[in-house]
């Protein structure tokens, strides 16, 4: 049972949000993934700095407008004083990059879980004090980096750490997207927009946006943290202030090697996160946009496609799927099962490992960004 | 606006289910896909014949236990009887095929919108009735053949009936499962034991859970009903009292011939629905297994592969998709196209043409099936 | 050895070609096919009915110019009067539909061996016939029934008959191409001329050239003959006089049912051939177009994905391959290891079973084809 | 027509290979691909160091005893004296790296046009040579970097060439093997023996044997040489003395930017060459494996997926088939696409550009290895 508040009459947590106002992508995903295993419920929000904006989200939500408000640090400061059994149990911060780091941080010392885009932060240093809070609290906190959440990824993880494809020699990971392709963010994008100014991104582009997801699934699926790489980043689009487009060589700690390609300039390329990894017995190989198939190397027998639902899964596995067989699950599927795993968290459910991002693999993700700049800046390799 | 009865305060529609209880599949599906945009809320059900069982899921849904009824009969008599702005709206009819005539029919009568899973009766008579019952009302009917809910389907849909493929020609179209293959019913299994139960299946097992959906499929991309059919229905496991396998020859009324095969002993595969149209001009291919790849042939140049998001699409398409190119949506989201479409008709919004499966889809496909059992009795071509 | 005629001094066996003048395109590939193995030398031919076209094709081969003959008769005749070590062992019938049984006939009655092209005759009688005197000779025949040579049609054919699926069920097979989607023979186009035309045709059109690839290709995977059949015929092109689509539902001897479709007007498909088995233990899916992966399905395990050239293959799997896995080989090479056979078998050698296809296989091919005619003008259910 | 020697009577140039006895892959190979299209003869050889097994194999082959040799010196003097209508016209070289170098130096000064296999020598300095040689005669030499020859990779050099992707920015390729994941070369499978022994492979392992494949891809398919690369080598196999897995980053002289992986320690993989290529205004992707498709992307419309045998194909990619659209063709065609264009150049037929790839090909792949080995060791950015 969780902590100090109880749920809503059906059982609920209650969940308020920072961003997500109107033209925002992610905070609608949110949205749409936190309710979709009647885990949460979402009842409070600050979904714009402009407060007209956030109370137009809001009406559209049909939230109560008493729980709407004009900002995050008014959110914080008024849900905490509420009743336990109204007050929200978490946060879920939807924002460009450099409006994590404050709300975060406000709303662990406020008591709330927090459920927080990625990256983490705009900075190393800030990423270290937030798993610091963490540390320090009783609070879950969730990182969505959400495509950790796909059944075949995690059946991957499985065999991998299982041991069945031996000891681990190669890793190929690329992220390659073609919608920057062109300046997008002279039109007005909002998308474009944000990601592409440093005071809203950071100081990275692509390899921040889409790079740490590659290099999360990385982590993810071998267990093994980037040790140490080598990287280049570059500008195509004339007139863009940070990289889109990017390269890296890295050495796991267990080890292996690999190549990480991270690209917003591949046109046609829609989604296209790809992981493969090689051991000394056997392999794998999966695609986002095919998320339902895992393809699985043997040495001395035919590969074989897995696909979500079957009996002969790994029963961590088998907890990530809604339907039976043929009956694909995607994207937001695997994104609410972040979620799912984060309500059980609060409410104390032993559960699978590594069920969510934790802060950890947040902070781990911005040491990637900075070894990235400074190798890509000094031409040599740097340890994260 | 909905006539007559005002939305719950976060402007949702309020909606009873009748069936969905422990061990259901396609009720805990509806219950998500319900909930996916926020159009409906699940306020009341009956879910199952067992009021001990039905009060069970509606404590685990966190529904408020005066609406957890003991019997559909009583749910609709009940719910009729609050005030406008509490009783539903809707009702979602997810039992097996002999339990949709009954509330279906009480529900239309009682001024309720009706969802109500597929084949939409057990006879051609009933089928026949409810249509009648929905043409006299101004209620909202939808039969969740869901698989036209797939942005690709639509896709596909348009690009036949936009003329874009010339005069259609052939249609091959298939569904394909294994799970079937061994006597499940004999271990306990729900859905295997309902499904193979001609008491609770209706007089055609395979033809009736899956064909019915292939059938509906061709008709929806087409835009033209089934005008003649040659069947052959066959029961592969010993002891199965209804077909577990069928092949169809079928002429269009648009001219075109096609084959069908619903075959439920196809060992290995899961849930293998697929389309092929062609015409005089070009044609395409869509498995629901990939349901986010269409691929379209032309006469004069390359095969294309459409996925959705993309701005070339056609603007009916764009209407069916939550999230950017790339990031995979599936069978739920398809599913949720339905109810969101339903919820729109409810609410008069004007809608793209065909955006949920009517009643008289649902009546076609039992004349399908009524022709199917003829065709196969007697070994000749048969009108439905 | 070759029984009373000595090899070439490089040890080919010496053939002769009637048919692949100018403009031909199935001639020009036996040519690569045969010699591709250094099984056989070209050394004779009657190319053309068009004696002076004969000698261009022969000339541009480098035949011996006394060799190239003006007509089928003549060779025959000539060759037959050579000294054994010059005259040719075999010949190969590479002409439309009309000029198979002649030359068939009257090199088995000089005592050649037959390779000849599909289907095998334009009448059952004729084909009985030639059986009849294959069996009356020490003779090999040969039809080429190209498919069956590819490595997974045969590991396919083990998995089948090995019993490895269990008792068949199902068979669904299709030959799809869109090549005569227009009325192209009204252009001149050769091919196109012929196969439409039912003086060299014969009286069945697409069903001919492609539905019996199909049909063969059914029992040579399964072991068994079609025991009925109920067909469709259909000319979609105007002006068209032989069928250029068709639609078959077939019992085979062994118990199982299947689906047969043969198209020539499905615009953008190239050259469709694939087969789908499914027993009550497992099943497998094969397309010509990607012909060196078979999927292969198990009741109890994820599929696999088997590829030539792999050690765990069928031992007869793995005697048509040339090249290590990855490397594909193709439709040339599916084509040439029949006449590798072929050529083996004249040479005495012991074989894998049915390493090509026989006269009886190209008589079985016949009846199919009499037996759809007949069905699809009197709508019932005929046995071939 | 070829200067100073006539054809053999059937027209055929006459070849003499160096290399190829017992054993080999790749002799095979290249027999069976010289003689596919009638271009060329084999008519001598010298197969193997030890001349009781060259003997073998050239009765094996059918060829004349007195022109079977026992060393490469001893056919090249031979051939030489012998009158101009029965000598050579050509040598193929197929032996370890380490013995091509000297036949190829050879055969030039004795005036035969020269077919060699890859990397061209085994040092930049023997290469260099080479092309002096090649540029003083009138002479042809083809390296046979054989994967130029697949259609849809002649079709992609077009694309880009031709513009239609626009300015260059990426290209990804990847050769990932399985076959060397065990110490296979300690089991005395040959193939593994050579290749990874310094003496006869060079100073290179993976890298030479598949990593030049692929830097030669991107070279002959942007039309631009590697202006500079960071090369990470290494060895996962104990005690094998060469790398067996690759990891390079490179700049084009065009300006685009690329990875290249070249690893033969993937489990499973077969013969995974891969390329992708991306430019402003589109981008491709074509894989060895299923070598007949091409997809194609562009910025404003569907991918498209070319296939070879269609008329709106590039007109030099329409020389490379043999077969009809769906036919699929391979690897051994492919490589006899080489083998006929060198035929074509050595008669002097004018023809489409870089139809076989030069000795100017080779010299830049033995360069790209000295830096991938120079950047290895030193850990720096080095221009080949």
């Amino acid at each position: 049972m969780v902590s100090g508040s109880t749920t809503t009459p059906s059982g609920k947590l209650r969940m308020g949000m920072v961003g997500g106002g109107p033209g925002a992508f992610i905070g609608a995903v949110h949205r749409i993934c936190l309710a979709m295993d009647r885990e949460f419920e979402l009842v409070a929000g600050a979904f714009s700095s402009d407060a007209q904006k956030s109370r137009q989200t809001g009406s559209e939500l049909g939230l109560d407008p008493a729980r709407v408000y004009g900002t995050w640090t008014e959110m914080l400061d008024r849900e905490a004083k509420l009743p336990a059994d109204r007050r929200i149990h978490a946060v879920s911060i939807v924002t460009p990059n450099h409006v994590h780091f404050g709300p975060a941080k406000l709303a662990l010392e406020k008591g709330f879980h927090v459920v927080c885009d990625k990256p983490l932060t705009i900075s190393v240093e800030e990423a270290e004090e937030l798993e610091k809070l963490v540390a320090k609290s009783k609070l879950q906190f969730c990182v969505t980096h959400n495509y950790t959440g796909y059944p075949m990824v995690r059946e991957a993880r499985n065999l991998v750490q299982g041991g069945h494809l031996g000891e681990i020699r190669k890793v190929y990971v690329e992220y390659l997207q073609g919608w920057l392709s062109d300046k997008l963010e002279a039109t007005g994008q909002k998308q474009a927009e944000w990601r592409t100014d440093p005071k809203r991104s950071g100081p990275v582009g692509g390899m921040g946006d889409i790079g740490t997801h590659a290099a999360n699934l990385v982590e993810h699926v071998t267990g093994s943290r980037i040790d140490s790489l080598f990287a280049v980043l570059k500008t195509w689009v004339a007139g863009r202030p940070l990289d889109d487009d990017g390269m890296v060589l890295f050495k796991l700690k267990n080890g292996a090697t690999g190549m990480l390609a991270a690209s917003q300039v591949c046109v046609g390329r829609e989604n296209g996160l790809m992981i493969r990894v090689f051991g000394a017995k056997g392999g794998l190989a999966w695609q986002q946009e095919q998320p339902n198939d895992l393809t699985v190397y043997w040495k001395d027998r035919a590969p074989e496609v897995r696909r979500p639902g079957n009996g002969w899964l790994h029963t961590d596995t088998k907890t990530l799927q809604r339907v039976p067989p043929g009956h694909p699950e995607g994207y937001l599927e695997a994104f609410a099962n972040l979620y799912h795993a984060f309500g059980r968290a609060i409410r104390g459910t032993k559960d699978i490992p590594d069920a969510f991002p934790s802060v950890s693999d947040g902070l781990s993700g911005m040491r990637f960004l900075r070894a990235c700049l400074k190798s890509a800046k000094e031409g040599s390799w740097v340890a994260p």
